[in-house]
């Protein structure tokens, strides 16, 4: 294997080997069902600790590109066919040099991104992504309030529009924003290309280098990536069955001075947890004495199929202090992307001006179609049908996990959203069983992707919702007996092992 | 009048003055036609300069709030009930207080959009912004797209997309950019919601605090609303009738580290200057010799009426240096948001995991429709109807020109684009001309708003493009009035003071 390590470079030596494996992979030079060089032996040639190829494996292994089998060795996945791209890669040599040097540290590495990708691959059930179902969108509905529109609007709608949003929609928000008690003027709304554009105006218009976050931990992963940055302080409050810990949240605002805190009131991603009534009002409380402005993050908050409903932060919110965001991506239009942030005339003005600098508005067809389904009834129709829906595939996966599960597996069945939370016995990595499961093609996010500190590892988000009945049942039953081979061996370990060390999944 | 002057605030006295007038004009406790208290008076009751209040008056009249007349006074202009935003303004002043604390600077100044939002107003014949004319836009091709796209693709435009862009578009592109002698990969292209926001993803992605990026001056304002951030050099070359001064920039290059250079190489926004073939050739010398990359903007590129086409940057470019922007919102589509980057691959690679945290992709309603048109061969077709369409509303504004203007104005014809660039006489100023020509609802844009450093004020933009004949003539024919009636004053001027010292539009 053509390996060469360059110890004087600033990359750790895994890194060098498993970039140089990956680039052979992804050039063709490996292909899949290929055998890789065992990893003591590859080892040896290089001259180096046999943990060190150990590493570079492991995380070609997590990204799905080698997959290990006991007893026979590490071989190249199918995957690899897939994310397969040997020209640009084997071109231009000369630009690669400028811009290496150019850009001197690594690219963001995006395993989630690519765990993304390899679960949409033909034939593998995939509980890991936050999407609809596809049969579940109203493509025919779209088409008609796009034909209404474009015959009304005419030219306006291909125009440069208003930065603030196209405002027959901000009128049709503000109503329905009345409707769920957050009383609202027309100036107090500024629509976006979704809840990660919300989030992406928030960091550059609120925070400052030296600022203190809080969110909760586990949380969207969107989120942090915004926030993550040099010079942002980032504190995750861990969620419980009734949402944000607040005990843990007020001991920490005695503490520090805290900036802004995140929040997810309903269905939390990736835990499925709400926060009551109380809590709510506790939180409230909380913001007003340390005087922290929320931002509340409402994007499932629709999705309710069952219980009542408790009105948003900032319904209670009389102080002013909550930034509210919601969109329409969850509710089965993420391709429009659309979405809106509520809060006081001065922070719009702010994130008005950001907003103009980061793309100038958001587009017109998206935002007219949506008022137009709005307009017509069709909206609130399809997300009474779709949470119908959702709730169904929610119950067929409860009756498959009730039958499929061992019993040491507990499971958290939110009243809405789009997910189920699991968590599994202490000694059980997420991850390692993933990997299991990847092998006989079902795919879903281990708790580590949510977590950014302290990772859970014995716990995964199952999304049900882009997933046909029979699907959910076979990828629960497969899970199912992945899930009860790992508490078989764990039982034998213990026998062997009484100090009751981890066991991995191998 | 009701103003409070607090010396302690960190707020300048007129700011504070300023502010607090055109609180009272948006709040309607000042109404259209309601006389200001002179100048003098309100400086005696404040017990300030009287120039103090002087400047307050004439930002309010910068802004179009208020307007002077000679011997009778300044009176309410009919904006500020445009304008007029009477509750939230004066609800919830305890929000008001936080938010004052939470955000200690002002609110960014935003006087051009204020400019724009004036120049749109009923009856007014507005040269001011690059918009095209509406009745050039095709609802119905958009129409007839949209619908045939969701009949295609059905539910999958609805759902999430790829972060790099729907893929039949940048297959499109690739097409496109390949027959502009432009050969490119898929992985080097990102589709994105239009030019603004790629250049917001290249100041995210290529510059840190601390360096330099070079660009013509004057500019497109969205250019500098991005790179104008804390800790970044930006430094401007001014700009000829072949584009880029090369000797400045070389000279510049010479002394200075630069980071990137901008360049817009076709019909220069707002100078409509070209780059000839030979110096886009040497520029490209340059940014080789100095290891400098390119940014290249080609938004106007596709818009030349006549005269030959000279390559893009991008296409000379053997050594990867460039970075080529453009979209669809110049050709008559600005309102779907769909711009695209093409870039070396690494630097595609760090622009996209930009893009997924800036907004998760690029919405895929506009993508289809746009590849859509462009598959149908409508969208080529639309480009020369429209190129067709300016040309002649340039000859309707130049013809208009030659008969109104007086001679000593001069103006540059270019072969596309959308706007004209008119220089005046030394001593006169655009920005004078403005409260002039608004008096007789005529608006352009004066060219220090396009200079983000050592601003011209004798000169000013014309855009045609999205006016009717009769207008483009009709506010011509205002312009030309009162051009000629400033050079009788300015010649009466010259005769009592024959310093020639600047003389003001009064």
């Amino acid at each position: 294997m053509l390996v060469t390590l360059d110890p004087s470079l600033r990359k750790p030596l895994y890194v060098q080997i498993r970039d140089q494996i990956r680039d052979r992979i992804l050039t063709g030079g490996l292909k899949p069902g290929d055998r890789m060089e065992p990893s003591r032996e590859l080892a040896h040639h290089l001259g180096v600790h046999r943990t060190t190829v150990g590493n570079a494996y492991a995380d070609l292994e997590a990204e799905g590109l080698v997959q290990g089998t006991v007893g026979r060795g590490t071989f190249v996945t199918p995957l690899a066919e897939t994310l397969h791209t040997p020209r640009s890669m084997t071109r231009r040599p000369s630009h690669d040099l400028f811009w290496e040097s150019f850009f001197p540290e690594e690219p963001r590495d995006d395993s989630l991104g690519r765990l993304m990708a390899s679960s949409v691959e033909e034939g593998v059930i995939s509980f890991a992504v936050a999407h609809g179902a596809e049969e579940l969108t109203p493509p025919d509905l779209v088409r008609r309030a796009a034909d209404a529109v474009l015959r009304r609007e005419g030219g306006r709608l291909l125009q440069y529009g208003s930065t603030d949003g196209y405002l027959p929609l901000k009128v049709y928000l503000q109503t329905r924003l009345r409707r769920d008690g957050i009383p609202v003027e027309l100036d107090e709304i500024l629509v976006t290309h979704g809840c990660q554009q919300s989030l992406d105006l928030l960091r550059r218009t609120l925070i400052s280098s030296g600022e203190t976050v809080v969110c909760e931990n586990p949380t969207y992963t969107g989120l942090w990536n915004v926030f993550e940055s040099p010079g942002v302080r980032l504190i995750g409050v861990p969620v419980a069955t009734e949402g944000l810990d607040l005990d843990a949240l007020q001991a920490l605002l005695e503490q520090t001075r805290v900036k802004l805190i995140f929040c997810s009131p309903n269905f939390q991603n990736p835990t499925g947890h709400t926060m009551p009534l109380a809590a709510r009002k506790r939180l409230l409380e909380l913001a007003l004495r340390f005087q922290v402005p929320i931002v509340e993050d409402d994007v499932y908050g629709a999705l309710r199929y069952r219980g009542r409903q408790v009105p948003p932060l900032k319904a209670l919110d009389t102080a002013g202090l909550v930034i509210y965001l919601n969109s329409f991506s969850k509710v089965g239009f993420p391709g429009l992307r659309v979405g809106w942030i509520v809060a006081s005339r001065q922070v719009i003005a702010r994130l008005r001006w950001a907003k103009q600098r980061a793309d100038l508005h958001t587009n017109l067809l998206g935002q007219a179609v949506l008022q137009e389904l709005g307009r017509r009834g069709w909206l609130d129709k399809w997300i009474r049908k779709t949470c119908k829906a959702y709730e169904h595939k929610q119950g067929v996966l409860r009756h498959a996990i009730e039958r499929h599960f061992p019993p040491q597996v507990r499971v958290s069945y939110a009243e809405g959203g789009m997910s189920v939370w699991v968590e599994l016995p202490a000694w059980l990595d997420a991850s390692e069983l993933l990997v299991k499961a990847r092998e006989r093609r079902v795919m879903f996010a281990p708790a580590r992707y949510f977590y950014f500190q302290n990772p859970k590892h014995n716990a995964l988000r199952l999304c049900y919702t882009a997933l046909p009945d029979d699907k959910i049942e076979k990828g629960v039953a497969i899970l199912g007996e992945i899930l009860k081979a790992a508490m078989r061996r764990a039982k034998k370990g213990r026998q062997i092992s009484p100090a009751g060390a981890s066991v991995a999944l191998v």
